[in-house]
């Protein structure tokens, strides 16, 4: 019997913690999302350096009790999950350590502590937590049209790259040390600031000739922008069309029917609304 | 008999003033316009120092004649509307307040005199002066494209915030204080900078690994620039296409048949042509 | 008799300037062509000092030749067009004068030279001679589609516009002198810079608060560059589906069907094939 | 016999060396890529100068290395194609030499030990060998959407130089030597940096007027960045839509029915999968 209870236990920190269906598992997201933010507004605080010289006595007690919250619920997934191996070499499990560890590193080795701004990747879980929210189906589309042209725009990025490698080789040939292209790896981070149209000037070419080139890699830049832009703007065309034939159906009906939870035993997502078993591993979903 | 002949004098002020369907209304808005051009051309000669010294005084008299006239106006708005608490406190009646009053201020306090810029913000009432102009129907299509796409460009524009976090957070780790990136919030600037392709290169990474992350960043920017453009570009594609499928109508048939007046009780805008009645209110609309 | 033939002269050498269906009529644009290339070609040489100081004789005798060989082109245009004023305030016109006079006047006064430059407005003249060309069609389409989204992308400047001076203003009023943003004007210009997402440089934020509104205008640049986009891609992607909806016609048919003539009267072009008449003024087009 | 042992012999190493249908053909291409981005490599590492220093024998020992392999794989190549001219005489046949030669040189002329970095060039083989990988689907439609809005894009590229050369002119006259504008050339490349949106800041006007004219060329080059956008969509979406109509196939067909062998006689590609002869020059392709 006490068994049993314990599991019941589990299964209720389980769905506070995993899920986001219920008034509680709803309340947790939104403070862990506010602890997020938090912990990340102090390690921007923290480095810098004349607001650090005023208030580092609490900055650093700020810092333990954000690394003690964060370190609880590390421990609590692992406790109230199924498979914790599985969890703690996922993704997330990944972040989560590393986003709670070098505060206790810094402990016993001096110089880590910088590493505590290792927790800006938590960021990465507020993409989780907002699934609930009514962005949903529009990131679901954003996400959808860039799986679906991924082929195409690695092929462009590729080409950019190779184009970038040529041209940032050619450039080092032309302009010499004097002007900055030292050697070609730096002359072809010179070329991708340069086809990316981002321009830093810090390294800009002095001849004529380099000025020319140049111009040629600037132009080619400025048409080639076009190409992932014009594969997205088609897969979204295609996207609405595709919505706008289907008959009787809202104008974004497939991304409703999912929901937040994620399966106990293998930690998929993106079940059916009313499922109850886990589409992938068969794992029963909810407990009434 | 006096307090009818008083109203409508309150009437006919308010039909100039707040709509632009009578020539006295559209000469108003004229005025308006050029005042609001000239007040902005001012602020602009007068922070230009060596102008200002050479032409000190009529620039200091212009800025009064500017002020007053606004002053007047302000008084008059809100006299000939019912409701004046709710101009006061629309976004208008809070421009028109900022723009008027730092000119007065400046007369108790000193320092104060440079808020007079914040007339610029006047500028916003140009595109409320425009909707009589002939672009009503491109801007009202642009608008209603921008609005039907917001959720993803939001999505989209977060997730930019984002990953400028995270890799300006790492980008502080890699490149350290000796090149520019002395703390975090700086460091995310740079990335902001750098993912927008704007690019200033008033700091630029100098070791290779900062330089390869850069590299990374930047290829990513010139790659998801094309998702906002992908997202506007299948709203619109969609939006003409829905317009050319509806029978028998000119290609924009939507966005001529409002009008520019706006209700005396409770200043909504874009009424029907020909409506006798405001469709938020019920306040009738217009006195012949 | 005498009349008729010199008004057959006239004839002959108007086909040969103004048109380009007969081959000497072709031979002359293609000689233009080369003539106005070399002319800027031979500005820009002059215009490297290092360059000059050792062939200024070679230069100076060239220009004199490419100066005379235009000053006869002009007499030319003027004496076989019927009405001479049409053509002289005409924009070409207006750029074969400008293109020419320079020179002569820097025999009177002696700092006009740098003036010849203004001879790279002679280049808008290649738009005109490459209408013979195969491109015809595509330069066609390229100018209806700007053509029809021409109101929208207007809109959308002028908000562009309007936001940089509000920003701008900010800018001056947050950032103040010290780190370059001197005057109103100086910080609009900034703010125009960053917003198109050039970035130079030669101004920037420098503090923190300077450079969240500088973060905050990058990241509305980075978005609102999808709506122009968008608006010709929708515009590009209407006359596709519309060239292909129309039976049994080849790809672009609509562009095929004028010719390279202009009205020896008014000047007009795009007359279509086979016309005998000009389809602005009536006056008869072709003598065979 | 003995001559169509040798046949057989020079059949099969074209099939390897040539072609990517048997798994010695696979392994071959493998080979060829890691060899190549290996040669990259170490001609990017032997341009950094501190490690050059450190390890100049290993680095010259593993350029003989990959000298004296890229120079076997050219003479193979001569061997075993039926006409070894237009193999030495075609696109990679240049290039195959270019990347081989300059170590040779270098052992004869002293200067000339850059020219290695020509090497680069053969990243453009990588295109080449990719053929036979999953993307193939995905740079076919990538190239026939460039290649089908070619033209236009074309126009609209000559169009950005004319107006770069007279803006450049222009801004030559109106800035001077003493803000970097020392002659017409460099006053157009940075009219192209301009335009382009990449923005070096190396060269920044400093004159009310031309700040003036650099905010219009700004905000014009942001505007015209949506033509070639455009353009590369609507083809995109038209293929798109095309691809969708025809029935019964999915979505990519046509790419697929090609393979990766290229004739022994004229060198020509993109042969029908199953095909027996050349479809260009009649020759037998493989032989089983």
């Amino acid at each position: 019997m006490k068994k049993e209870s314990s599991h019941n236990w589990k299964e209720k920190l389980h769905e506070i913690i995993y899920e986001a269906d219920t008034p509680s598992g709803k309340l947790f997201d939104i403070i862990l999302l506010i602890a997020i933010l938090a912990s990340i507004l102090l390690v921007m605080l923290e480095s810098v350096e004349s607001f650090d010289q005023k208030h580092h006595t609490l900055l650093n007690i700020s810092e333990w009790v954000i690394t003690i919250l964060f370190s609880i619920e590390y421990i609590l997934r692992i406790i109230t999950v199924k498979k914790p191996i599985k969890y703690i070499t996922s993704f997330y499990g990944i972040i989560d350590l590393l986003s709670t560890i070098p505060k206790y590193l810094s402990l016993i080795f001096a110089g880590t502590h910088a590493l505590v701004a290792l927790r800006a990747l938590r960021l990465l879980r507020v993409f989780r937590i907002l699934k609930l929210a009514r962005y949903l189906g529009a990131s679901n589309q954003l996400a959808s049209a860039i799986k679906a042209s991924r082929a195409k725009i690695s092929v462009f990025l590729f080409a950019v790259l190779i184009a970038s490698v040529i041209f940032g080789t050619i450039m080092y040939l032309v302009e010499g040390a004097e002007s900055g292209f030292t050697n070609i790896p730096k002359s072809v981070y010179w070329c991708i600031v340069t086809l990316t149209t981002v321009g830093f000037g810090d390294i800009a070419p002095v001849t004529p000739l380099g000025q020319f080139i140049a111009a040629c890699i600037m132009i080619m830049g400025y048409g080639i922008i076009a190409v992932p832009t014009g594969i997205v703007s088609a897969e979204y065309t295609k996207q609405t069309n595709d919505n706008n034939k289907a008959p009787y159906i809202p104008s974004h009906p497939v991304e409703s029917d999912v929901n937040s939870q994620s399966c106990h035993s293998c930690l998929s997502e993106n079940h059916k609304d009313g499922a109850k078993y886990c589409y992938k591993c068969g794992h029963k979903l909810h407990y009434d």
